[in-house]
């Protein structure tokens, strides 16, 4: 297939990569800016254009891979109405390609993207969606050529399962800052606790649902262990009301469990 | 070494399983649960007692691994005074043995630790606090002989890690106890989740400061998508409630990283 990647960002960088090994032509990326798209093509062998009056015409898929709020602007802009064209955001309906375009769909990779990290795609699961059963069953040839994981998604489940990540990935990171913060604080690197942070996954993992496997103070309600570290978090009053918020989540997702 | 381990949970049985695989002499388990001492004694090949007064007397080292708020009363009632005495809490002061006993310490082992799973002692990172230097010697040549990251450690920075541990595992969990309820109500699989979850664990820990590698809405202060996700959280006030909180607190930390 040939393939036109919009984005030069990390996604649109690890998604072209993967394409190509895949045995597709990523034929021409199209980035604003123009180092990026210099990059990017150097990279991945092809050319590369900051225009979008200069895009390729007759490629078989166009791939939208820029952030959510910049999506509707570039589909404005994009030069035809008739070739198949995908975005790969979480929280943008399928619908941002209605009014103008006829072959349309998403390709959502769950999985948040870093320029240096290095990803295997075959693990990353890839949900779709696409306006017409032809145009689905020509994006599941891409996808199940990129991933072993490749779900159908309406655009509704899609931000839900966006919403998800973002507790159970952006959340969850930011309560690891925190944690790193408060050992390093006490003199102590942060890697001595990724031992327990990797089994806190892999226990939560394992066992399909994370309140079945809660521990701590809050899970076993111990008053005078909670007092004590609100105590402790007199200086940080904004950490002292999310450990409040999280020790009732807790106890409310206990009860839940229970009855 | 002679040991007696006073408890039969979880903590105990693993760290019993693991001394004596190290080729100590776990002499006698103390319960005031007959069934659950039965059942560690029986498993270790050892004997039981549920009272105190029968508890041997002449053990090299005496371990209380027991739920934090019962350690005070616990040890008000060991029937010794000179023999080596330590407990297993995050929480709780060295100093609860000061009143009573002069050979005591603290051996921590930074893990949260459930009956059914494998447990593979030699990663834990244990942490050391003794009220003499020859305690701490001694408790450090059977740290380490359980594991390779040994660390000292005052009550008070222990406690710091605890509330550290408390954000970074038990909080995070109860985040993806909340992933694992949006993704089920739009009627996917928890484990849709696990590689992000598990990279997103990867990545904080390999960059060494989890603020540096944040991702998400927040972080990009992306509005559109924020107030997306809060509308959606209508029918759940207490998880918008720890949306706004949570997205506070990346936003504030970015602010840190950036200044």
């Amino acid at each position: 297939m040939r393939i036109v990647m919009t984005g030069a960002g990390n996604l649109a960088t690890h998604l072209s990569k993967a394409l190509q090994d895949a045995g597709n032509d990523v034929c021409q990326i199209f980035s604003r800016t123009e180092k990026s798209a210099m990059r990017l093509a150097r990279m991945l062998k092809t050319v590369y254009t900051t225009n979008f009056d200069r895009m390729i015409r007759d490629a078989d898929l166009y791939i939208v891979a820029i952030s959510d709020d910049a999506i509707a602007k570039a589909v404005s802009k994009l030069p035809f109405t008739e070739s198949l064209v995908v975005h790969t955001a979480g929280s943008i309906s399928i619908n941002v390609f209605a009014d103008k375009m006829h072959n349309y769909g998403v390709l959502y990779p769950l999985q948040s993207f870093s320029k240096d990290c290095h990803v295997n795609f075959s693990e990353i699961p890839l949900f779709l969606e696409a306006n017409t059963a032809e145009n689905l069953t020509t994006l599941r040839s891409i996808a199940t050529s990129l991933s072993a994981k490749v779900y159908e998604l309406t655009s509704e489940k899609r931000l839900s399962l966006h919403l998800a990540a973002v507790f159970g990935a952006n959340f969850a990171n930011s309560l690891y800052a925190v944690a790193a913060q408060i050992v390093q604080e006490a003199g102590l690197p942060f890697d001595v606790l990724a031992p327990l942070l990797q089994q806190t996954v892999d226990k939560a993992i394992a066992s399909g649902h994370p309140a079945q496997v809660q521990t701590g103070p809050a899970a076993r309600n111990n008053q005078q262990v909670m007092q004590k570290h609100l105590e402790m978090l007199h200086t940080h009053p904004d950490w002292r009301q999310l450990y409040r918020q999280l020790s009732d989540c807790i106890q409310n997702q206990q009860n839940a469990v229970r009855f």
